[in-house]
Formats: structure tokens, C-alpha cells, sequence
């Protein structure tokens, strides 16, 4: 293949990967890594900053919630194609394109099961399906240009059937194709001859992009993804942390930084800045409420631990001795001082700068005032402390229904644990005292008992950001109800205050869930969805 | 390579894929992933069980806790080959046979560092440091009749002189030769090159075992590792979760269930007994305080979630369209029947041992005595709550110096926070309170007051077990002092009270460590000991 550019779609030569990011519809996909609307607006906004060349933002037709999401991200799309997902049928594909056609490039994105178990869900004839193919494809390419085609399960499919249908999805207007290893089963020998064989059957092969597609349940999705490009697909698909489903998709800044890093062995190019990986890791990990191992690579804490730390050895003269990347190529930066309570206002923007966030004014002023308070309680303030009050200034923006006004707890190994607190409901003060099982549950059951609910606890989860005993902690805290999923954060130096915040802002965003959607409406049914 | 026999070694057919398990040595090296004497022992027992071909049991030079450790884990060996790890010096080389001589079947490792970069930290000429290779290799050989030989940074040596210090090695009586992707830096394709290269090149290359070892920074060591076998390597170096330093080694879970799920394409056999993966994965994440994110291949919570909750789909009639492994493959039981106040001895016996644990009877009755006192307190006792209950029961079994009575705590929105707390210090018991920002805060502070230290925290993390806002929270709090760093842990349905407890049982941790070392003589130096 030597021709890589699409209709409609971002131009490539022969050695530049295309990174088409699916965070926000594979990722978000995962069981309780729901994202809210205006968290989907953000990462999309970050994706595009960074260099995706296409955002998958969605699946348009699961709920109305991921409607409006796909729509106002594409209303919102600057240099990325937005790109939004829909099943081999027309009413899918109308309602995506009515979600993606604002955008500046607009992607549709169409798939379906193409392996015997997959054709046995629908129970189509190969003759049937390839006719279904066939149909859609055509209908996607009526309405855009951009329009990209997946036969799902495609590792697990007979290779003569793949061709076969591969064939059919190029006569009928596909400009992208795409070989999705849905169950995370492949090798990279494999994966390569897949995509090898496919380019040298298919008819019309070299006039569409060849994209891959994997899931990392072996462990080996970066390697499959790379080895497909080595093969000659040139759209890798890959989400932030390798979020995803069980053990998650290929992870963007894997894929990324191994082009990058072994350009002599692999020539090829992405558009990524890779300096934004960082700061977006970490939103994508906060909003998720899926946090990264410490040895993950590129973006877990220990990553880069040979920079700091008892370990570092006086005998290590030659940095590159130990290391393949910097530190700086990634975002992190290299040496941070830690801001205190004599920090101004200028100091504070520019840190903030350096790690990722450029706010607006009265953003600013919101978390300066926060950050003086901070510095008031703790000696030195660093760039983890910072990341974590802008994190939670922007999660509790929008909904203030409740809002914890005091709180006062005694616990201790002499139970029973009991709280006492004031809660304003849309405005109103309420005052109420409550035991329970741990101060933890004390303040829960308060607060459960001036808002009642059926929420259900799915994750209650604390980490301290810095190191001593006055840290910060965040805290993430996952409910469920009907089907609705939603995650609150809070971060503070008093863990039960951080808690009960997390928890409060958890029910603020439920409460906007449901005026939204109907119980169920907003539950996505499964698999037709995943790739 | 046809013929892998080693000498002393496991024996292994062309098709037998040897696994060497190195969580002890470059698992526990991780920057704060430190074990003490009896976690180590456990590991080694839980690894020699599940059927692990060679346990590398520490790096006996490095410090008297490493000899004691790798001496008693050969000591009690039973199928296993145990390893000790030396630098290239007649010195190393004899303290690691001192402590692996004791086990049935020991192995000695040295190594070296052979590109360009490492060469030139001692300053030795190719010519030089081939002799050294050959006295040393020679010299370990003398003393056991199965010796590893490593090239360090193997990946980024000239082909020329690999070729020539590895058949020095050969000559010199090495039976294994192992080759590590020090830095990380490889790609599958390379990796098998490298092997392929060794093969045909280096005389007497049939006659032994060559192994791989390599690291995850740009998320491929479990690819490279499996590339290297399809070239010819009989060996893989991993960890258990891929524990190690930066972004860690390659996880021992990943390449044994690649291995068994993809024997159409890699037809090798591992000697692991799988049904004991998640066992060991859940204990070495507790010990070592390296949490494993939800996302993680295998292991991870979601890596089966398609097993479960709201994304389950009533289409799906078929497992396999979306399943490639069964949660029961690695030891994950499939329904799992939560326990309550009215079951018995017997059935908490049978429900440990489905989880992994099989214990004493005396133990069993402290578990049994702290289950009963949980299912009072909460409806549902989880198989989640079980294992942080039994791991709990493990870890605070032999220190108790210092022991928490009392604790009773006020903590809110309106500061200070105060603590009153009654702590026991060798049999005395002490009274005291303090304020402190924050409640964990201010129950540390009258420890620190009643026991004072300069142990800093370096990690303070929380995690609620199971569901429910009466769930168990485990609390792992790490501290250092003057390059000593201990881990303890608690659980309790109070966050504040398993923090205090894992507090104190860290503390406890480190009075073992003063008397047992010099400040600073337990810190191991750096550079020579990666791999």
C-alpha cells in the first residue's frame, strides 16, 4: 500500500500512523468508567490539542446522553476527525451521521461481526451478510465521505471470508478499513500476516487506510498494533491508559512513544505532541475512576523511578546508561519545586501551565483561593496537590443540588461511629446526626438519610497524592442506580471530609442523570457495541 | 537448539518453556516494593508450588537480609531450582553459592555488562572484560554445576562482541545464558533476531539453554519474550504482575496463559499450574503494596468483567464469542457465594481453600474468631473480605512491639482534628491525644508523640475490598528511615482504624529492621544490579 490518503480524511504519507483515540466509546465503554457530558467535552478538547488525527466520541444511537456528547464534541472539533460508531443498519448509521455531520471532518464508522460465532448472533447466511455489508456501506458513503468499516471478531474470521467482505466494504465506498482483534487473541506474527495477506488479496486494497485494532487480554496489544503497522496498516486504534474493556485497548502513549523511540527499527510517524501525554493520563485516570498501576508503562509512577529516590546510585555518570526516554518527553517535568503558603497568583499560573492547564481567569482565581487555603494546612504544596484541586474544582462545577456545609465525626475502635452534619438540599439547610459501621459510613447514612436513594456503592477508593501525613487525599466514590453509573471525586487533607464530598458529588451528578433519562434508558446493550 | 538439557538444571524437551521467576530479586528491587524475611519466604513456597522451574530468591551480596532470605528459601525448597544473583567477582560469586548451596538444586547467576554504556562504567576494554567473563564464569562453575551467565543491556551490545563473550560463557561451563533487554528498548521482531543470531552463530550454542528477560517500558516485554521462544529461547525471566522497577518486568501471568491460550500458534508448554495465578497475584500485590490497576491483563479486577454486571447481555449465548480464557483457568472461581454470621468453621475452611488458602488449625481459629466478629458487623463477608482478613492476619503475625488499644477520634469540616489514643509499647499501655490536620493526621501524631521517629510516609493508600459503604477498607502505609522502607497493612471496616493499624504495624516492621541492620546497610547500591 502507498497510497494512504482518504477522501475526507486526514492525509498521511506512506510513513505517517494515523492515531484514531476511542477513549471516549471503546474506553468509556468499560463497566464504571462512565464519563459525564461536560468530562467528554474536556477529554475530546485535550485529544484534539494533542495531535488524535480521529476522535471516536461515541456511539450515537446507545443512549441520548452519548448523542449529545458525539454532537457537541463534533460542533466543538478543531484540526480532529470526529468519528462516531453505528451497526450494519441504517437507522445506526442516520443517527450517527446526524451526531457527527457538524463536524469540520466527519467520520461514520460502521461494523459488524464477521467471525462464525459473531454470524451466529444474528444468524445471517455469508451470503446474507455480505449483502448487509454491501447495503450499509453504501448508505454510510451517501451520507459522508469519511466512512470507515470494521468486520468485528476479524482475527477469529476465515481468511477467505474476510477478504471476501473486506472486497465488498471497498467497492461499496469504505475509505478506511478496519481489523479489529475483538477478544484480545492475537500474536504480532499473526497480526502482521493478517494485515499483509488482506493487501495482497483484496482488490483495491491499496487505494483505503488499513487500521488495527487491539485488545491487550494477553498482554500484547501495543505489539500487535505496532506489528500491523509494520505490515503496512497505517491507523492505529488506541485509547489513554489502554482503557477499555477487561484488560482494556492498545494504549495510545505505548504505541506512541515506541514509534517514537524506535523510529531505527520502525520508521513511521504519528502527529502526537507527546509532551501532553502526561496531564491527559491523568484526567482520563480521574474522571475513569480507573487509576494507573505504578509500573505501567510511559504514564505509571514508577515509569521513570530510576530519576529519584534512595535508589539513584552515585556510580551513574551516563543517564542514557538506564534510560530510553525523558522524562520531559512525556510532560513530567523534570525537577518541580514545590509551591508554599508565599506563592502568588503568577507563580501559580505558571505551574499550573507547566502541567497542563491553562484556565481562565476566574478559573484561576477559584483555585488560587483554594490553593492559599491548601498552603495555609500544609508546609509545601506540590505538583500532585495542585493537579488534584484543579481536578476537583473542574468535577464539581456544574451540579450543587446538595452541598456538605459541615460535618463532624467520631470514630475509633470503640464503635458505635457517629456523625453529625449539615446539608444544604437545593439551597435549604438540613442538620442530622447518624452512627454507622466506621466513620465512613456514619456520614454516609446522614447524608442517605435527608436525600434518600437506592443507589448502590460500586467503588469507594482513597489515595493520598503526596507523601506525609498531612497529603491530600482524593477520593473517588462510584454509585449505581438503575443502570445509571456515575463517579464523584473530592480531594482534602481530612479523608472523611474528602469522602463524604466525593460521595455528595456523586449523587449531584446521578440527580442530573436522571432528569436526563428515563431508569434503563441511559444503560447501553452490549454486544453489538464492542469491537 | 534442539537439545536443552541442563546439566543441574530442570530438564526440558524441545517444546518445554522454562519459567524463571525473578519477583524476589528484580520484582523486590523496585523502588519501595521492599519484603521482609517471612513475605519472601511465602512468595518462594507459593512459586516453587504453583511450579515455577528456577526461583531467583534475592541478590545474596547485597545485604545480610538478602543472604538470610535466598539461604532459608533454598533451605526449604522443594522442586525448584534456586538462584542467587552475583556480579562478575570471585566475591559475589561465592556469598551467592554460599547461600543457594543449600537447596537441592542450586543455580548461581552472574553477569555483566557488555554495551558500550555499561562497559564503560568499570572501564574495562572488550579484551578485558572477556577475560573477566571467562575467570568468572569459570569460577562459579567450579562451584555449581548449573551456572546462568547474563550479557546486561544485551539489546544494545554489538552483535560481533555478544557472539564472542557468549560463547566465552558457553566454554567457560555456563548452562544457561540469558539474555536481558535491560532498558526496555526492544520490539518483538528484534527480540526473536537477537536468539536467532545466538544460535547460529556462537559454538556450542545447542548445548545450553538460552533464556530472555525483558522489561515493559514501551509495553512489550510479554511480546519479546514470546518472540525470543518462537526463536529458540527455553527460558523466560518474569514476575508476578510484572512487578519491577520503572514500568517493571515481563508479568509471569501474561506469557504462561499466552502460551496455553495460543498453543495453535506457539505450541510450548509451561510447567505452571494456572489455577494458583490469582492466588499469588492478589498475596504479591498486598506485600509489596503495588496495587494492580483494574485493566491489567489476567489479573486485573476487570479482566474478566465480561463475566458479570449491567453490561452482561442477554444476546450473548455463547461464552466464547467474547471469552477466551475461563476465569477458573486462573484460579478465579466462577460464582462465588458470600458468607454470613451463621456459617461455620467448616464452610469458612472450604471458602479459604477454594481462595488459595490452606491453613493451620490454630490459624484457622484466629481467622475464624476475626471472620465472626466481621459478619456481625456486615451482612455479607465477600471472598474479598476473606483474603484482606486472612492477608491481615499474615502480616501482623510476629511483630507486636507496639500494639493499638484504644483509638477514638473527632474529625469534620471544623479543624482541629483530635485523636485520643491508647497505645501498648512492649506490654505498656500509654495514653495520649493530638490535634492534626486531618483525622489520620492527628492519630499518627500520638504515635509519633508516644513512639517518636523520623520514618517518613512515602505511601499512604486506601481501598475498599468489597461493595457497600460498610465495606473493609485495606489500608497500606509505607515508611522509610535512613534507606530502610517497611509496608504494613490493615483492614477494618473504620479507614481510620486500619490506617492506625497499618501505621503501627509498619513501625513494628521497622524495629525488626534496626535490630537486624546498620542504618543505610540494607539500602542496595544500584547499577550493577539491574538487569
Amino acid at each position: 500500500m502507498t497510497d494512504t490518503t482518504t477522501p475526507n480524511g486526514a492525509k498521511a504519507d506512506k510513513d505517517r500512523v494515523l492515531i484514531f483515540d476511542t477513549t471516549l466509546r471503546d474506553g468509556e465503554q468499560s463497566p464504571g468508567a462512565t464519563m459525564t457530558h461536560d468530562e467528554k467535552l474536556e477529554i475530546a478538547e485535550m485529544l484534539d490539542e494533542m495531535g488524535v488525527d480521529i476522535i471516536e466520541a461515541g456511539f450515537p444511537i446507545a443512549s441520548e446522553g452519548d448523542f449529545a456528547a458525539v454532537s457537541e464534541i463534533a460542533r466543538r472539533s478543531k484540526n480532529a476527525v470526529i468519528c462516531g460508531l453505528a451497526r450494519a443498519n441504517f437507522k445506526d448509521i442516520d443517527r450517527c451521521w446526524e451526531a457527527v455531520r457538524n463536524a469540520g471532518r466527519p467520520r461514520i464508522h460502521t461494523f459488524i461481526g464477521t467471525s462464525p460465532l459473531h454470524r451466529a448472533i444474528p444468524n445471517l447466511t455469508m451470503d446474507e451478510m455480505a449483502d448487509r455489508i454491501h447495503e450499509t456501506v453504501t448508505h454510510a458513503r451517501n451520507l459522508c465521505d469519511n466512512v470507515q468499516w470494521s468486520p468485528m471478531d476479524a482475527t477469529r474470521t476465515e481468511h477467505d471470508y474476510l477478504c471476501r467482505v473486506v472486497e465488498i466494504a471497498i467497492k461499496a465506498g469504505a475509505t478506511t478499513i478496519n481489523i479489529p482483534d475483538t477478544v484480545g487473541y492475537t500474536a504480532p506474527r499473526e497480526s502482521a500476516e493478517l494485515i499483509r495477506m488482506l493487501l495482497e488479496r483484496v482488490p483495491g486494497a491499496g487505494t483505503v487506510v488499513f487500521s488495527t485494532h487491539c485488545h491487550n487480554d494477553l498482554g500484547m496489544a501495543t505489539a500487535n498494533s505496532l506489528a500491523a503497522v509494520e505490515a503496512g496498516a497505517r491507523q492505529i486504534e488506541c485509547t489513554i491508559n489502554g482503557l477499555g474493556e477487561r484488560a482494556g485497548n492498545t494504549a495510545l502513549e505505548e504505541v506512541v512513544m515506541a514509534l517514537k523511540v524506535r523510529g531505527d527499527i520502525m520508521p513511521f510517524r504519528t502527529g502526537i505532541d507527546t509532551t501532553k501525554i502526561m496531564s491527559i493520563s491523568r484526567r482520563v485516570a480521574s474522571v475513569s475512576g480507573f487509576p494507573v498501576q505504578f509500573n505501567k508503562a510511559i504514564v505509571g509512577k514508577n515509569a521513570f523511578a530510576h530519576e529519584s529516590g534512595i535508589h539513584q546510585d552515585g556510580m551513574l555518570k551516563n543517564k542514557e546508561t538506564f534510560e530510553i526516554m525523558r522524562p520531559e518527553d512525556i510532560g513530567l517535568a523534570g525537577t518541580s519545586l514545590p509551591l508554599g503558603k508565599h506563592s502568588g497568583r503568577a507563580a501559580l499560573r505558571a505551574k499550573l501551565k507547566d502541567l497542563g492547564y491553562d484556565l481562565a481567569d476566574n478559573q484561576l482565581n477559584d483555585v488560587f483561593v483554594r490553593f492559599k487555603a491548601l498552603a495555609d494546612r500544609k508546609k509545601e504544596v506540590y505538583d500532585e496537590d495542585l493537579i488534584a484541586l484543579v481536578a476537583d474544582e473542574q468535577t464539581n462545577d456544574a451540579y450543587e443540588h446538595l452541598q456538605l456545609k459541615k460535618l463532624r465525626v467520631i470514630c475509633g475502635t470503640e464503635g458505635p461511629q457517629e456523625a453529625e452534619m449539615v446539608l444544604a438540599i437545593d439551597g435549604v439547610e438540613h442538620k442530622i446526626d447518624a452512627t454507622g459501621d466506621g466513620p465512613v459510613d456514619a456520614a454516609f447514612n446522614c447524608v442517605k438519610m435527608l436525600f434518600p436513594h437506592q443507589a448502590r456503592l460500586e467503588l469507594y477508593q482513597v489515595n493520598a497524592v503526596t507523601e506525609g501525613t498531612d497529603a491530600q487525599a482524593t477520593v473517588s466514590v462510584r454509585l449505581q442506580e438503575d443502570g445509571r453509573i456515575v463517579t464523584g471525586s473530592s480531594a482534602d487533607t481530612d479523608t472523611i471530609v474528602a469522602s463524604v464530598r466525593a460521595y455528595v458529588n456523586a449523587l449531584n451528578r446521578l440527580i442530573v442523570r436522571r432528569q436526563k433519562t428515563a431508569p434503563g434508558e441511559d444503560v447501553k446493550t452490549v454486544s453489538y457495541h464492542r469491537q
